[in-house]
C-alpha cells in the first residue's frame, strides 16, 4: 500500500554512499508501506515529532546507510486497520509509536523489556532495515504499518500532537530519572533546558525531585522555572558551580556538546550518579579519583523498553505532562530543521500530518 | 604513651618535603600515641596487614606530607584499656582498624554511613592529621589508640591475623559487590587476582554470584577456581574476549594499571556497571556511547562507612571467609614490600607485631 511522505529523496531500496547524501531540500513522495501481517496494525499518523537526531542522520550519515530518510518517528495518530492477530489494538484506537520497530522477542534484553538493546538486533523506526530486508520509512508520513508489539496506547489525557514527542524526549529521559530514583528528598539537575531537557524537568518535578537545571546562561532561567525548576545554575557562573559542589544525588546530561565531565561528578553528593542520554562524539576523559571519591557513576541511557515507555506515557498523563510544542506544517519542515540546529525551539516541533498534501 | 613501632622513619611532627621521601630500609623507632580520651579504646595491636596503597604512599608520596609513615593499619587486636566513656568494648574484645580514625559525625556523609567521605574530612589512619593536629602513625606498631566510633569488632569465627587486611580488601570489595547487586543469578567478573581480587571472588562468590576472573594470563587460573571463580579468561586472548561479550551484570576492577575501560564495557550486559576500587594515574578516556549503548555504568568505590564495614566482617565470619596470608616479622617489611610490588604475594601479608622488640 503506497502513502505520501515527507523526506528529502523519493525512497530507494539502494541507499546511496554517503557522499552523496543530501543537504538540500526535502519534498514529498510517495513510499510503499508493507501488507499488513497478522500481528500488525495501520496507523494514521496525526502528528510526527522533530528531533535533532533527524537531522544529524540525514545530513552527518550517522551508521552506514542513512536512508531512506523519512526521519525517525515519535509519531501518534489512530489505528486505521488491525491484522487478523492483533489483540490489544482495535479500529480507532488513541496510539504512538517510538524509535524501534521491532525487536527479536526472544533474546536476553527483549525477555528483560530492554527491546531497544536487542541483540539481532531492534529495528530502527528509520535509517534500519526490517527484518525482511526492506528499508523502514519513518514516520514524516501519512501512515505507518508496525508490528502491535512496537505500539504504544495513548492515554486519553494527553493530545495526540503533545503525546509525539514524549517517544523520544519523554522516555530518554524518564528512563534514567526512574533507575537513578529521582523522587522526593532528592535533588537531580537537568543540563541542558532543549527538547529532552524540558521533558527531564518536566517528569523529574513530577516524581517529586527537587529540580536544578544548568546551561551555559541565564538566558533559559525563566523558562525552566516555568517547567519546573526550582534553582538554574549558569555553568559559566565559576562561583555558582562552586556552591553546588556535592549536592545533587543525579545528574541528568542532555547535551550532545562535549562537556567537562569532571567538573559535573564534582557536583555530585557521594553515591551520586551523572546520567549521558545525549551522545556527543568526543570521548570523555575522567580520572578513576573522580569516581572513586564519593563512590560516583557514570552512566548512560538511551531510550527505554516498550513496557516502561507505556508507564512513561501513563505517568505524564496522570500527571498531565505533555511535550510543549510548536506544530508546523509539512511544508516547513527544512525551516523547522534550521531552527532546531540553532536551538531556536521551545521544545520540540511536531509536523501535523494532514498538512501532507494527498 | 610511648610505644614501639617499625616505619621508615622516627616520626616527626614536621614531614619532611617529597624531594626527601626515604627509600631507604625501614627500622624501628618509638612514637608518641595520645592518653585515652573519654571515647577512646586502646588497642594491643595482634596483626598489621600490609596493602601495596603503604608503599604507594611511602615511595610516591600521595597526598602532601607522606609521614610520619607508620603505614596504613588494617590492624588487628585486642582491647587493653577504655576511656571512661566507652560502651561499645571492654577490655579483651577482638578488635579492628581501618583505613580511617576519626571523622566529624556531623556532616551528610557521616550521618549517612559514609565516613570515608566525611566533609571536614575523615581522618586518615596514617598520612593525615588527626583533628587535634597531631598526625596520625598507622598501625605498624605495638599499640594503637582510636575513638571508639572508628573500632570494629572482630567475629570469634574469623582469626586475627586473617581478619586484619579484611579492613581494607573485605571492605574495598564487598562494598561494591552489595552495592552493585552481586548475587544468585548474576554473573559477576573481577579484574585482577591479587590482594583485593582475591576477596573480591570469595565474597562475590559467598554472595551466591557466578565469578569469572580476569588478568592477563592464565597463571592464576587454578587459583583463582581454588578461590571461588568459575572460569578465568586471559584478557590477552582476544577470542575468549570476544566470547564474553554482554555476559556480566558487575565487573570489579581491582587493578591499579590503566585498562582498556571500553573493552570492558564491552563485556557487560545492559544496565550493567564496571566498577573501579583501584586507582590508575591516567584518566579514562571512554566515548559516551560505550555507556549510553546498553545504559551501562562506570563507577568507583573506596573502601566503606562504619556500619557497612562491621557488617562485612559479620559476613566474612558468617561464610568462614579471612583473607588468605603470608605472616612475617617486622624485620621482614622490606623484603615483603617488593614481594607486594612484584605481585608476588598470594594474596596478603600481614605483620605479626609480636616480632616487634619492645
Amino acid at each position: 500500500m503506497r502513502c505520501t511522505a515527507y523526506a528529502g529523496r523519493v525512497p530507494t531500496t539502494t541507499p546511496p554512499s554517503s557522499s552523496t547524501l543530501p543537504d538540500g531540500p526535502s519534498r514529498q513522495g510517495l513510499i510503499e508501506r508493507r501488507d499488513l501481517r497478522p500481528d500488525d496494525v495501520r496507523i494514521a499518523i496525526a502528528y510526527a515529532g522533530i528531533c535533532h537526531s533527524d537531522i544529524h542522520t540525514a545530513r552527518e550519515g550517522v551508521g552506514a546507510g542513512a536512508f531512506p530518510d523519512h526521519r525517525r518517528p515519535r509519531i501518534a495518530g489512530r489505528v486505521t486497520q488491525v491484522g487478523e492477530d492483533v489483540t490489544r489494538y482495535a479500529v480507532g484506537d488513541r496510539v504512538g509509536v517510538g524509535c524501534i520497530v521491532d525487536s527479536c522477542t526472544e533474546c536476553e534484553p527483549c525477555k528483560d523489556g530492554m527491546e531497544q538493546f536487542c541483540l539481532r538486533p531492534s529495528v530502527g523506526t528509520y535509517n534500519s532495515r526490517n527484518y525482511d530486508g526492506e528499508w523502514a520509512m519513518g514516520g514524516y508520513s501519512q501512515e505507518i504499518v508496525v508490528t502491535e508489539r512496537m505500539v504504544l496506547r495513548i492515554p486519553d489525557a494527553l493530545g495526540l500532537d503533545e503525546a509525539a514527542p514524549l517517544l523520544c524526549a519523554g522516555i530518554t529521559t524518564y528512563s534514567p530519572l526512574k533507575r537513578w530514583g529521582a523522587g522526593p528528598g532528592r535533588r537531580v539537575g537537568v543540563i541542558g533546558v532543549g527538547g529532552l531537557g524540558h521533558m527531564a524537568v518536566k517528569i523529574a518535578a513530577a516524581m517529586g525531585a527537587q529540580v536544578v537545571t544548568l546551561s551555559r546562561s541565564m538566558a533559559k532561567a525563566e523558562d525552566a522555572r516555568a517547567l519546573g525548576s526550582s534553582q538554574h545554575i549558569a555553568t559559566s557562573d565559576t562561583e555558582a558551580m562552586r556552591a553546588a559542589r556535592g549536592s545533587f544525588d543525579l545528574i541528568i546530561n542532555t547535551v550532545s556538546a562535549d562537556i567537562p565531565v569532571e567538573d559535573y561528578l564534582r557536583l555530585l553528593r557521594p553515591l551520586g550518579a551523572l546520567v549521558n542520554v545525549g551522545l556527543p562524539t568526543e570521548a570523555y576523559s575522567v580520572k578513576p579519583f573522580a569516581l572513586v571519591g564519593g563512590n560516583k557513576v557514570l552512566a548512560g541511557s538511551m531510550i527505554g523498553g516498550m513496557a516502561q515507555t507505556q508507564e512513561m506515557l501513563d505517568f505524564c498523563a496522570e500527571h498531565g505532562l505533555g511535550a510543549t510544542i510548536e506544530t508546523i506544517a509539512a511544508a516547513e519542515v527544512d525551516a523547522a530543521w534550521e531552527r532546531v540546529v540553532a536551538g531556536d525551539v521551545r521544545y520540540r516541533v511536531v509536523i501535523d500530518t494532514s498538512t501532507i498534501s494527498a
